[in-house]
């Protein structure tokens, strides 16, 4: 037979964006790799450059970046991360985004707006990722926006077990911030061990006409540790009036927990000031120190990024990670 | 200038699936339209043979399909009449799907699941389908599962008005049968005029230890007239137990509403003797007379998708049709 | 350089749908392999559930569906599990169904009917699937419906092994039922050593006015031992028509060879009535014990799938199992 | 609401390859157009120059190219004409090319050979063709072989008409000149009125072991008057040796009818002495002074473009040209 | 025949991003319509809603963005515009964007660099723009880069009438700031009659070893009114060093003339300070008033932008305004 | 696990076109490797043929065509040749072509044009290219036609290395022969040490009113050795002419280099009377010897894309061999 045959050789580069470096950082040492030696920077116009310093033809590429603001100037750093992984000849690009970007415009709520986080999961196909990966989607259906393989982590073993040295399960009752997120909640009651539910229901008083809106808790929280889980906390509003109608039920303590701290302002003063015992959440977002509070805990996302990333290279199985459940 | 210029026509056409005639008589009627006379059998081999017979050359078409089963039988329908409208030169092909096939597998629950709402919208697309239309999708983030637009229509206007005349709305609470569903019971309680709202909460029993499962009501249902909402009702055993829990926990009556009344065996039975005092669906799905069961109450959805279609057609609003929720 | 560098392995993984498992066993125990554990059901309303119960990441994906009665219902489940397949991050999926679906709507016979072959084609391609592997197709330009590899297998050397051992071929003419298919008819001559051709021609009989259709045999078969070839036999009309002519025409004997039994009634009373000597199909398409009868033949085609699957996954050579001709 | 709001307009464009200018002008006239004037010309290096002359924008153009030799220069012209009018913002395009390019290779003879003829489907969807208008397909199966739309006409009609006014229908055997093409000789026979049909077996002689190939008459041809149809005329060799065999079977006399006059070295002369009482073909492809000769008969395809073009613009019927074959 | 049948209408709207409302307010007075009423913002979280208020379908929509800092939000917002415009049921979306973005990152300059032109156009049409409007583009090829019609319209006739009405254009000599657009600086020539062309040489000194660049000046310049063009002023270094250079050489004048004022600091204070009698662009980027100064002249792109719509929406010319090149 | 394990292996495979066999012939010298045996031909119709003679299956497949006249012809070689290779099963394609072929016709220089060069990248995107591998592109911008990556190879070194040996650099000024090559031209200047620059600008006389063109060479070139650069030499005109004009102002000596020998009549008559000193191109094309002429060097392209090809297929750094430029 004509030609020239060789064995296969794998190669698993890891390259991360301007974003959140440290996280970037912590994975690569989880890993036990250096990142790929990568030249990003803005032109005064605004545009992005970007260019690897070393060949990465016929690797595994993972190109982190983590969803912070000035967010599409973030995302669109990584779709040109993308193409030029494409146009230099990798195997495979998965674009690893712990927290997905645009994902809670993911329906439209009215007519005549768009479906954001379709559009980034098109974006991302189109400049030419083969995969995603991310943590704890704002609606799991978002992994159907792409076409293509995404591997959907879940923050809540990691967010699960450092509850449970903190306070008497026995005793907790997980409360979700509004209506439509009842089903993660569920989903920690049963992880907790078959805990009760409560939530906050947003209405109208209809005892007081002119008043606008009453907030009123469904389920029995007196007496109770609450645990308030979502999935982000983003400027804090709700979840801050979670925690006071909470507290006017009689709640003994409540405990905040969440995935992804975005923390918008005012959202660092208003968990400061809310009365939550604890504030816990993850590093797939920076939390600068101008962010920091008294009673904020973060726990590193990294551990998991790294023990997905290699189950993809290995072949192995992400979904073994979490009990079937990926 | 060279050529022949002459000026442009729009002919609207309907084309209906064998799986509900009746449906799209009803559809036809109400916008004053015949059926294009379609050919459709199976063949021994049960290969679906399907042809127009007349010309659709240059027509908006819609072609209409209720995901009954044998479903994967008349998905099939649907897509070679698609394939065909493509093939016979029409101008646009909307598919009218009521009730949207596996719906309810929108993401991956565990690994190495297909995402079969994704899957779905893609082969319409791929088939030549420019526009879906449906109505109450099982989640709304089902839109972004396809490569266009998705007219998203809302039962829940025409079910409101029908509920109005059937109860004393100042007594009602609007529950919701899972923890999954309660962002819909809530925009029924807002809808009819800041009702409280309670959902059941599955559960293992902690208290009896070899027990497998308890359900508790979260929220005050005792003597409140209960309206149970939910997208759609399969099997029923989900919808009949919540009767039962919302009738021990002192409900006065409990009222069920659903778009899409799937109802399979043993559905019928089910529900005509939990204790409801109503079972309201509509027609999406074909309600044959052996589903049927005194206190079963079906509204025609085709007025509805009728309206909607002529909005299509006329370049008109859709979005109009539900204050801009659409 | 940066990274991790492993050496490449390649695994080979067999999936059965649920139309044929005998068939996917027997595959499977040519390979040597053990199918992949897999959960596949109906839900009550006729959707169909698919899982796969081991990791399949980085694998070469060789899923198996037979498309039998009810043909829709299997291509669905097939179409699942690629998506499946897909989203749990395999290397390579290659859709192995031996029947080819819709094979015989492979072109438009009249206006604004669909080209349902093409579309299958386009629907494996849409869900996933990067090779095709098919045998005997109806027309070999199916092939080219599918934008990718199609590994076309010919069931005609093991069927002439077999005919060899059954009839003396120097006084065989073989016999196309009909005027399409002589082509076939006319390889079988060639591979037999030569031998005459005769195939049945359809029309209306001229000399009769009122009468509507004759067949005549067109080419010499007195005397001689017929092996009427075809690919497929579905209610089996044309064929047993076709003995019955053969024999008016004083043929000495006449065997009927064909690659996919599709069987649909009154397949099996006509065949075993008609008066050929024995009547010769593969195993492409399940023959249940109400299909069988005194007088049928059913070789195996699962030794030439696994050699097939065996060569794609070596990356050897298919078309070296034909000389050539694949 | 805001904007402008107009008419809409239609307008239909004829535009012209450089292979065959005369048929192109012929169809101009029967549609009463003139021809969109074009440059087009060959740069020294052999690459193609086309440009428009007059705007184009939103027009339903019609680009038509005949295939002759050098066939792969006027395949690229017209994509290059194609791409040309898709970036001019037209509003459709429909590529005509009477004989569709590599329409023989439709299928893998042999294994590692292209599909060509998809191929060519592919590259006129790629450079932006929205439907493709052909007449008499090699195989009908390439319709299947195009993402969209295909108009397949028939010179059948045109060509059955020209036969009648020639022979005594009463006495005419049709035949196909090999086993691939006795379905197009069925048609034939069909729609003259039930007549008998035959074909030419082309085998190894086993009578004469050293001697190579035999061809044999299969059916009743002596004292007929026989009408040899195909698609296309090559080099003849095929069809002159048919004849050849005919006359020496008795036939009383032989007419040759194909659609395609390809006519490559030596067809003419082969051809002119062969026997035959007439050869009759269209003008799909340009049959210049040097390829005609005394008995050629070349009927003009131009009116059934030009109506089939017309319906296609006015969004009537093609298959009502052919009673509903299309 | 059934269905409705109506005649068509077209609709053109217009619509506007956040980047430049008086650009696009120019552009709607010019056309003499309103903007489509929009509601766009941004969340705490960086990421964009938007929403139009009024129905669309069916429209030809032009959705105007300016692609000033911060670009990547501007890119971002008119993305999202396209989409909700495609899901909105829009016919056709023309996304005009004055300035291209990444323009100069129209090829890879070094090895395993992103072609950001390209993806730009990539993620528009992946968003659903059918067309693209762009003012002078870094390198025509970007029109190439898109997958579809690119209305490309040309400055150089409204900066060239102003120019006639400020110079002599008989001592006129075009020069080009560097030698990569002296191609633009001959069609300046070209246009203004003939007139003599430089450029400025950017090199290593090879007289002075250790200093690193010199700048020589090709062709005659001494006593010469220069006027100095270029496609775009960014950070103004190169040109601001080149009115130096040829102030050195003893040149009587230099305007400086460019289409796209990006004015990145710390352009204004440069080109204010560099000697240059006049400083001339248009308004495809908002020039603010800190970006203002003496001796800068902003022509309106506007009535350029409303007759290139203006055509497109009436099938007419858009090559028409530009004689031809376009 | 379920399934079969085995290494990886990885296989390079080198094919040619029919247009310039000996190019691919020292290709593979160089490689250490054979052709792929390979049949191809033209039908007496003019349509191809090409078939592979030994499996290519999983192979890396390098597919050589040099775009020489007929180039229509040869492109549609290598595009059979790749749709071959697709349907073969191999794993990646790259598509070799040292000269683009419409390289020059890369926008629309006036309206309704196509993009020639554009519509050449996606038609082998369609037949399957993964890659495509070039030489000195007209534009550079052209790598961004393609959707994948493109390894652009630079000639330059070796061109450089011999003018190095032929001129003394001290006295060379580089030289271009039109404003629109001028970026060559300053590379090949900065490549040979810093060098002065000149180009040829083509011009109306202005002194004579009625004749049409004048030749002025801006920059200094009289007692200088002139090096005029190009990417590709086609008909002779310009350059020829370019000699004359540096000729008449007194310039020593005018070598031309140039990567691309078109040469189409009257090229090689030009060059040969047109007083350069010396000639030099590549063999991207091939040279027969009646375009041969004193004076005309042609250096081997052969090493350079045998290193490439290799660096590819062992996944090291293309770009390494220009340091850093590609």
């Amino acid at each position: 037979m004509s030609g020239i045959t060789t064995f296969g050789e794998r190669r698993l580069v890891l390259i991360s964006g301007r974003a959140h470096p440290e996280l970037a950082e912590r994975v690569a040492e989880e890993l036990g790799v250096d990142l790929v030696p990568t030249t990003a920077y803005d032109f005064a116009s605004g545009e992005i450059y970007v260019r690897f310093q070393e060949s990465v033809r016929g690797a595994d590429a993972f190109a982190l970046q983590s969803m912070t603001a000035p967010i599409n100037q973030w995302i669109m750093e990584q779709l040109l991360m993308v193409d030029a992984l494409k146009r230099a000849s990798v195997k495979t690009i998965t674009a690893v985004m712990p927290f997905f970007p645009y994902a809670r415009q993911d329906k439209k709520h009215r007519g005549r707006e768009p479906i954001s986080a379709r559009l980034m999961a098109d974006l991302y196909k189109t400049a030419g990722a083969d995969r995603l990966m991310s943590v704890d989607l704002h609606a799991a259906q978002a992994q159907g926006f792409f076409d293509g393989p995404v591997d959907h982590l879940f923050a809540m073993p990691t967010l699960v077990d450092y509850v449970r040295t903190r306070v008497d399960t026995a005793n907790v009752t997980v409360v979700s911030p509004d209506a439509g997120r009842i089903r993660v909640a569920e989903q920690w009651a049963a992880k907790l061990g078959g805990n009760p539910l409560a939530f906050v229901h947003k209405t109208r008083d209809i005892t007081r006409p002119n008043s606008a809106v009453a907030n009123r808790v469904i389920g029995e929280v007196a007496g109770r540790d609450c645990v308030l889980v979502d999935d982000l906390i983003d400027t804090g509003g709700t979840i801050a009036e979670a925690v006071r109608v909470l507290r006017e039920n009689d709640a003994r303590s409540v405990m905040i927990v969440a995935t992804h701290g975005v923390l918008s302002d005012p959202a660092p003063r208003r968990l400061a000031e809310c009365g939550a015992s604890e504030v816990v959440i993850t590093d797939t977002l920076p939390i600068p120190r101008d962010k920091r509070f008294p009673g904020l805990t973060v726990l590193s996302i990294a551990p998991l990024l790294a023990r997905a990333i290699r189950e993809v290279f290995d072949e192995g199985s992400v979904t073994s990670l979490f009990d079937g459940n990926a």
